[in-house]
């Protein structure tokens, strides 16, 4: 078993887990990237059944991709990954899981992602994509702000974009806001207007929500007064969080995400002067996280 | 059949349906009320079989205590007022229905509100409960304002006080925002803190949302500033609103729902100094309306 202080046969998986894909890589202890595998989502919240199967199908390409048989899964140390692990009742669900590994550690997608940028270093990570958050890791303390999903949270992200859009489209449909391009966009995007609207969009998912920011971000671009209003209070928020990052002085800070780009434009200086691009990707990221805790309990083992 | 002109025989049946409850009332041609019923939810947007068992509860409900037959119903003209009515979709659906009346004629819940507020004449509503809506009919015009639901709007609503607190709950918990004493209430009340709440809300109804306003509206009142800023951008909505129906010049203007009262001294007096007590309720407006609709039928019938 895998429980004796480095190892140098140790093999260790890092799968990262989303909403509409599922990344691992294969990586020898000396570093060495082996194999890498691609699957459906994986998002726990979204679906228990399918995560695990996605975490399973990934891992066995990745395993395939290496060369290697299957059952070299029961002797590698996995790093998974995923979002919505921070809340305890998923933990527990998690954990309880039947794993095909030799060990699991989880985390969350955004530590992963944070420890990815970094090359397993300290520093700190917003994304921003359908949803938002950030994460800190600063001499073994971390923090995470935000990531509290569609309905409750995610400020500045394209759900959040795409919602605030649409209550917008409402209300000046009603003619309680000012005039806005957003109206068409709305159209051109999902095919409805007026009270179409509503039935449309009131059970939407956050990815129908984010298919709109694109269009939010470029009517602020060309001065839309309610498209600029939406985004600038989006990355206002933005950089609230990020200063409050930054408050434990992370050697490094990179944002993520299919909106972090041009949303980089609408935060003040002293943030966006700040930001530099990710080192590594997420699942590596998780490599980091199998390697640091695989190390922590085999020296637990040995005390 | 009811297709003559001034029946005196004819009965007419108003129903209103809700998300928690449908209350129906029979009454003479002449205006007097023979019987009334009351059901359990009938909101078709939240379940549509429920809903007519619910419309038809009522409606037997009513016939049984005026002290008539059951099959009294296939001779009345029933007005019928619901929520989501306006959706294009769900007023084929509910037109499809199989009814076990003589005439069904159906209209929003709001328009029957109105109708009752100003016993059958022109006025205005401004519905501000679980949700929030605002409604005018004068000589003929009418228009329908918000309404647009949880998710999508519905601003100043109970439910989305208690989104809006939920929001700015998390937020104060990653320290970005000002401290508030609604982190107390929403543990008071759901039980939960930190992350856990957002494991608690995130697919709450829009009732469970609401049953946090009136400390939102208590913490407003003692001065929290988070709280007060809520409060006043949903009461800042609703004063919009009530403005835009003014400019329709409607004789009487009320205001219906849970949050109604409490929210009043927060608009400004120009609106609050309009504010009437309704006349009567929304199943009699919804009478006032199958009246109306019978009476042109039959017009039409002749002409």
């Amino acid at each position: 078993m895998s429980s004796t202080v480095m190892n140098d046969d140790t093999l260790y998986l890092g799968v990262d887990g989303g909403g509409t894909k599922c990344r691992a890589c294969l990586v020898s202890s000396s570093g060495e990237v082996l194999g890498t595998g691609l699957a459906g989502p994986a998002n726990p919240l979204h679906g228990l059944t399918r995560t695990l199967a996605s975490i399973t199908e990934a891992a066995e390409q990745a395993a395939a991709s290496a060369g290697l048989p299957q059952l070299v899964l029961k002797d590698v140390v996995a790093g998974v990954a995923l979002a919505g692990i921070n809340l305890p009742g998923m933990f527990v669900t998690m954990s309880e899981w039947q794993h095909p590994f030799a060990e699991m550690h989880l985390t969350t997608d955004l530590h992963a992602a944070c420890l990815g940028a970094h090359r397993g270093g300290d520093g700190a990570v917003i994304v921003v994509g359908t949803g938002s958050c950030g994460f800190v890791s600063v001499k073994g303390q971390s923090a995470t702000l935000g990531g509290h999903g569609f309905l409750l949270g995610d400020m500045g992200s394209g759900a959040w974009m795409g919602l605030e859009a649409i209550k917008a489209v409402l209300k000046a449909e009603d003619g309680l806001s000012l005039p806005t391009t957003l109206v068409d966009q709305v159209t051109d995007i999902y095919g409805v207007n007026g009270l179409q609207i509503v039935e449309r969009m009131s059970k939407a998912s956050s990815s129908e929500f984010a298919r709109l920011a694109p269009s939010v971000l470029a009517a602020a671009a060309a001065g839309d007064d309610v498209a600029r209003a939406i985004v600038a209070q989006g990355a206002g928020y933005i950089d609230d969080l990020a200063k409050k990052l930054l408050l434990m002085a992370p050697p490094r800070l990179s944002m993520l995400g299919g909106i972090s780009a041009p949303l980089q434009k609408w935060l003040s200086d002293d943030v966006s002067s700040k930001v530099q691009p990710p080192l590594e990707q997420p699942e590596m990221g998780a490599v980091y996280f199998a390697r640091e805790r695989h190390g922590l309990s085999a020296t637990k083992a040995l005390a």
